[in-house]
């Protein structure tokens, strides 16, 4: 990272926090490690992700509906799911610092720095090392590297290491009053689930034919361990996930409309082509026959936004096997034998995003400081261009001055407003001050009533973008800035 | 409960399952108890309900705003708040069933069974005994009592009873990755103190003045002992909450208008106000100074669905106490003495409605079993009279038949409409039967296209309530169906 790119994330950052977006969890009590609150604006503009992305799977597809799981789910679910066995990570600690550490993660580090170094060979042998240990699941071995390779701890400088153990990821809590009975359950570590064990109950009560989908948005919780970058690694974070049920064998056709689909949905906000790519997984996780990401370039590099994963009849099965239940579908269309498809357990292709990192892809990709220096003055703004349908408030209403009854003209023309707009009102300051702050939150129009506006309604509306403003009746406003700020700008 | 009250209760919860509303969660592992699910029609009608609240706290009122805080918080906040210690029952297990039972209830529904049997007396001086024992939190004269009454076991009969004991309703988890050093972290129980502990940061980033307003929806969980009565009280559980933040001394009068106002909010909804009733807590909590419930009458009676507290400036002062954090606001506002009020801690309104009882609340109050019957032959239908703002389909569109380029025809309108509406298409059944099926989930508006269709671009309209049908062009069912299931109908 830059010194450059750097600074804009510290700056996006500190922008969050003093403009009500994102806060520190629990800041009072100093903070609660990797968790955050959204403030007021930060909430309207996490609502309006969430819109987009309902609208666009659900509204939208016929054949897709959404649900709304619960955080609890039996514990079964994730022993059938493989996150009581598989989902977790090699840890070591250092005795002296007694510092835990992912022991994939201090081997990875070390290749980088022979990279770093010229040392080709010796990279290329470890990470060769590196990639047989893990397939084996061989924790032995990665201690051995470690100690092979005189990895020091970074915060004590010692080689003092203990063994390698698995940490799993998962949150668990006890449900129940009987203690000596009590239910182990776990905070879910992704919606998927949710939508699988429920499949059979949506299908059947909502008539659905294959192929169809199922979208849920909903938290889930991972205890990570190193938990970094602002809003990037969350404990708690959230999720927008659609499950797309589909015939066996037509899984590669939908995985590459699902693909597609989803980096367009993306680039409808106006985002810059260049700053999006799509990184294809070599190593498959076990569910998978086919796994592209959607990458985004944060400041700090390219960083997965959404995953479009190809996941097999797997979860289903299993979920099968576990519950004793059948997970089949019929399908009474006739196949190419002039005979019903009949009873299979569906394909899954699987679109997930992360609506935290959305969030903060949004705003670091909207946030500009503009110079605005002219010959005579120097002069800048920090601006969100947010896209308008994003905005957390559409337009804000300024009387010119606090008297001559200009706020109570304001006062009236946003309550013609307010049923359709989130707005904001403010008589406070000189014009220019408030347009800087409304600016600073994303907000696509400013509204100013003024002496004239008594005489022939008509009102000052300010551009955010341009900065240009214009005369209107003010009984205009209401279609000027419904089709400005219109879901169908950007779903069509 | 009744016969027939208990019995529309049970077909609700049928319906709500039949029709893809409500199913019990982790199902194919036969369950966990007290969590539900809410499928694809009761995620559709559950966001409706949000959005309803959110719209009308947040969008018409510019003095408040929404936040989005996390439901894991700094342990210390719980301390506080008086959850560690206090939010507590007293349980007492029968040593033959093995059963658990919180003791107060115990002796409650004993009360209540001296009244039935006219042993007015003995209740009575029950219920002093019963109301100085909680006062002094007195665990071991609960189990006396129980005792001396000779209360028994429903289950095993027996009077075999352990000591009462406090048990905590908190959910809690573990935090970080070194287990000897791991933080006990809560699952929030209440969505309030993510309100409070940021109130500063959203009124400094917002330059909010008092009187003002945060509001918020979110995931709440507490682990009943005793859950019960479908989704009225689950373990996970959704609140919309609104702090009212006020300058000390002017919280009575607060607490009337938000009383009146959140009143108004249900009633806005066309539910028959004979069905709400106000309830006044004679026993306040520790941090109220006035508390009232708004109560609907559901089929096994009046039951709380919204409490309105006056919670004074307990909440604020504690954290200040635990945090070492001013929590002061400077209110520069003139008193009547001429001087600024300056430095308080503000007073608190709080309005809290939990989303799964208003749910539960507004599909009991739309079922309903009509009888078709004619002379000539016996008809009903099940139909859901969901205010058409909050019914999760607003219109499906039928093609008369599966030819003739009705289907095409029909699609062609469903995508005119579909950027604005949440739609369903079908074109399987005869009509009459896909009118049932969309009466069922309580779809306003049915659209039939058909071979006049064709001709002259005019549609059948039929409408849910009065079933009546009437022939309209299809260019103007946006205008029509807009109209009728704007929020500008119940928001103003």
């Amino acid at each position: 990272m830059s010194k450059n790119t750097d600074e804009l994330f510290k700056n996006v950052i500190a922008h969050a926090k003093e403009y009500g977006f994102v806060f520190q969890s629990s800041e009072i009590y100093d903070g609660l490690s990797a968790v955050y609150d959204y403030g007021q604006f930060g909430a309207e503009l996490k609502n309006n992700i969430k819109t987009y992305w309902w609208k666009a799977m659900v509204q939208m597809n016929q054949n897709i509906v959404g649900i709304d799981s619960a955080i609890f789910m039996h514990p079964k679910i994730w022993e059938a799911s493989g996150h009581v066995g598989g989902f977790s990570d090699p840890m070591i600690d250092n005795k002296d610092s007694k510092k835990r550490y992912r022991a994939d993660q201090l081997l990875e580090d070390k290749i980088a720095r022979y990279d770093q170094d010229g040392k080709t060979d010796k990279a290329e042998l470890l990470q060769k090392d590196l990639d047989d240990a893990i397939k084996a699941d061989d924790l032995e071995r990665l201690r051995e590297l470690i100690v092979e390779h005189e990895i020091a701890d970074p915060v004590s400088g010692t080689r003092n290491w203990t063994e390698v153990r698995q940490f799993n990821l998962m949150f668990s809590t006890q449900m129940g009053a009987i203690a000596d009975d009590a239910d182990k359950v776990y905070l879910r570590p992704e919606t998927a689930q949710g939508i699988f064990v429920n499949y059979l109950n949506v299908q059947k009560s909502g008539r659905m034919k294959i192929p169809f989908g199922i979208a849920q948005i909903g938290k889930a919780f991972r205890n990570e361990v190193i938990a970094r970058q602002f809003i990037i690694r969350m404990r708690e974070f959230e999720q927008m996930e659609m499950q797309f049920f589909v015939r066996p064998g037509t899984q590669k056709e939908w995985f590459e409309h699902w693909k597609a689909a989803r980096l367009k949905w993306h680039l409808a906000l106006g985002t810059d082509a260049a700053k999006y790519r799509y990184h294809e997984h070599t190593k498959l996780a076990h569910y998978a026959d086919a796994a592209y990401d959607i990458e985004f370039e944060f400041p700090f590099g390219f960083k997965e936004v959404e995953g479009i994963h190809s996941r097999t009849d797997f979860d289903l099965s299993q979920h099968q096997k576990f519950s004793g239940k059948k997970m089949q579908y019929f399908d009474p269309e006739l196949g190419e034998d002039g005979k019903p498809y009949g009873n299979y357990i569906p394909y899954v292709i699987e679109t997930s995003i992360g609506l935290d990192r959305m969030f903060l892809l949004t705003m670091i990709n909207a946030y500009e400081e503009e110079d605005l220096s002219t010959e005579e003055k120097q002069d800048s703004r920090t601006v969100l261009r947010l896209h308008p349908c994003l905005a957390p408030v559409k337009a804000a209403i300024f009387p010119l001055t606090k008297k001559d009854g200009l706020p109570e003209k304001a006062r009236e023309i946003m309550e013609s407003l307010q049923l359709d707009f989130n707005l904001q009102y403010e008589e406070k300051d000189a014009i220019g001050k408030r347009y800087r702050r409304q600016d600073a939150i994303g907000t696509p129009f400013c509204i100013t009533v003024d002496h004239q506006t008594l005489e022939d309604n008509t009102v000052t509306l300010r551009h955010r973008d341009s900065m240009q403003q214009e005369r209107v009746p003010a009984d205009q406003l209401d279609k000027i800035i419904g089709d400005f700020v219109s879901w169908k700008n950007i779903l069509k």
